[in-house]
């Protein structure tokens, strides 16, 4: 069975999961930790914790339990003081208390949902994620970095704080993997900070694996502003230390107007620029159904109504990996 | 294999389920659902829900889980918004949301904690109990009740309000059973509380089972006060319509003195005053063992001193069942 493992923040790897899990492969989700946005920014607050709220999306993509047991996990408090709080963060942050360990409390949540592959901290280590722009601002979290609108104007630096060490056994599903995925995913606060992590981009260089770029639809406003293909190329290669990818998989299918309009005040379409690049493949990857991914965080109601269909994506995969 | 039923408030079965469940039995507790105190009573004031709390020790008695699991359902948050919740109401509350009735909640909290038995909320309505004193002070909830020391002065009435018919379940539980076990546990918050509740009484009075009382070890300071076996029964007599008992459970083992001077603040030990009644059987119930009953929710420090042995009530409980 072909091992593939997923890079990303919470909701990306959510979409490539989902569709994955279909398959037979050995998944593993490697996971962003600098999130500190939310019901997940409290409990770091307030209980010291590892940050959940990623980890608890790619549990519910990876889940083979019923439908009940998954939105359970998502669902979110809506009054009282555990208003906001998402049940999945409770429940991982719980487990590391009662464990000791945030590896543990993710291991025995993926038991009690019936997890098909593995989630894995890209560190555990307790990382902010900081920024210092152009303009000499300091941006101090990753929730001030996602809302932020001044990163396309120029920045500085950004780093995880303090220096972390990537998990060994991140490094190990890399290095053993078949296939590695990167994206789709925020640019700054989903993909570039896994890279942060030491160890992390030395072995995407060092692994034998086929390395993928999912290309995001759109750009963030403030951000990736009019971003092009070459233009994330470009960003990863800083942190990656050089072009990794063997194949970009891009969306070829133009959204509807209306969409697009309706999403301009969060960012445009990403442009594909590189027409000639051989690891290009340009492929339908939009999703046309209109509902909600009810399972995943959408980070806003905008953003979801254009986005990756899961199963579009694991048929592009599969045929990659049928391929190695 | 025989039926048998507990009833009572959440430690009192906690006590008696943890025992039973290691023996061949179909184990059935029916709870009280007058809790509103601690975090039981902020999450039904903030979320509306029905009180968690007692469910939640009947389903870790009766988990066939491993001790991860049973800590993780106890475990209580211990700073911020979320302190003092433990993570089981949290589940419960969460699980009522989701699947839109309390019942279902428990019953999958029951199946994700792999439980030996059922777990039976005594009724799905909310309900609040109140009682009037004689001197006409009125208690607003079982938290009130339960810390009231004024009650041995007299009391007007005990109610649920509003009127509260009994869970059908509940019910057939106890007609189809071959022994129903009533206590231990506090009088007025945690037994009384059952059959105030519509259709219990008249069930416990028509059903061909058995019906055990396990007789408190001690008195509660300023609401049973010096009660004797025979208080405990007259009081259970007012709202049972009849004497129902076919065995009345009595500890004959007296603790170490220290235990019963430590406890004297809280209340004093229950003197048996039925010495003919051939009901009775006089055994040693107490627990000797000195270490913390950690998965329960002890009631107070000192209370958990003095305490009924798990394992010699189903020894109890099993020499009855055989001779039916």
């Amino acid at each position: 069975m072909k091992k593939v493992v997923t890079m990303g923040g919470g909701t990306g790897n959510f979409v490539v999961l989902s569709g994955l899990k279909n398959h037979d492969l050995e998944l593993s989700a490697v996971v962003s930790m600098a999130d500190d946005g939310g019901s997940t920014g409290i409990l770091r607050d307030e209980l010291g914790v590892l940050p959940p709220g990623d980890v608890r999306q790619c549990l519910v993509a990876l889940s083979d339990s019923g439908r009940l047991l998954r939105s359970l996990m998502n669902y979110r408090f809506e009054t009282g003081g555990l208003e906001g709080h998402s049940f999945g963060n409770l429940l991982l942050s719980a487990l590391e208390k009662v464990t000791g360990s945030f590896e543990k409390a993710v291991e025995e949540a993926g038991r009690i949902l019936s997890i098909k592959g593995k989630v894995i901290p890209v560190t555990t280590h307790q990382v902010r994620l900081k920024m210092i722009l152009n303009n000499r601002k300091m941006l101090g979290g990753e929730g001030e970095i996602y809302v932020s609108e001044e990163i396309d104007q120029g920045y500085k630096s950004i780093y995880l704080e303090p220096f972390a060490k990537a998990d060994t056994h991140a490094i190990d599903e890399i290095m053993n993997a078949d296939l590695v995925i990167l994206g789709p995913g925020n640019l700054y606060t989903s993909l570039i900070p896994n890279l942060l992590v030491e160890g992390i981009s030395k072995a995407l260089r060092d692994t034998q694996a086929k390395k993928v770029l999912i290309m995001n639809l759109m750009n963030k406003k403030g951000q990736t502003t009019h971003f092009k293909t070459s233009d994330y190329l470009r960003e990863l290669k800083k942190y990656l230390g050089k072009d990794v990818f063997d194949y970009i998989l891009i969306n070829n299918k133009m959204p509807p107007k209306e969409l697009i309009d309706l999403y301009l005040q969060e960012g445009n379409l990403v442009e594909n620029d590189l027409l000639n690049d051989p690891r290009i493949i340009l492929v339908d990857l939009l999703d046309h159904n209109k509902s909600d991914h009810k399972e995943s965080d959408v980070l806003s109601k905008h953003r979801s109504l254009i986005r990756h269909d899961s199963n579009k994506i694991a048929q592009e995969v599969i045929k990659l990996v049928n391929n190695l």
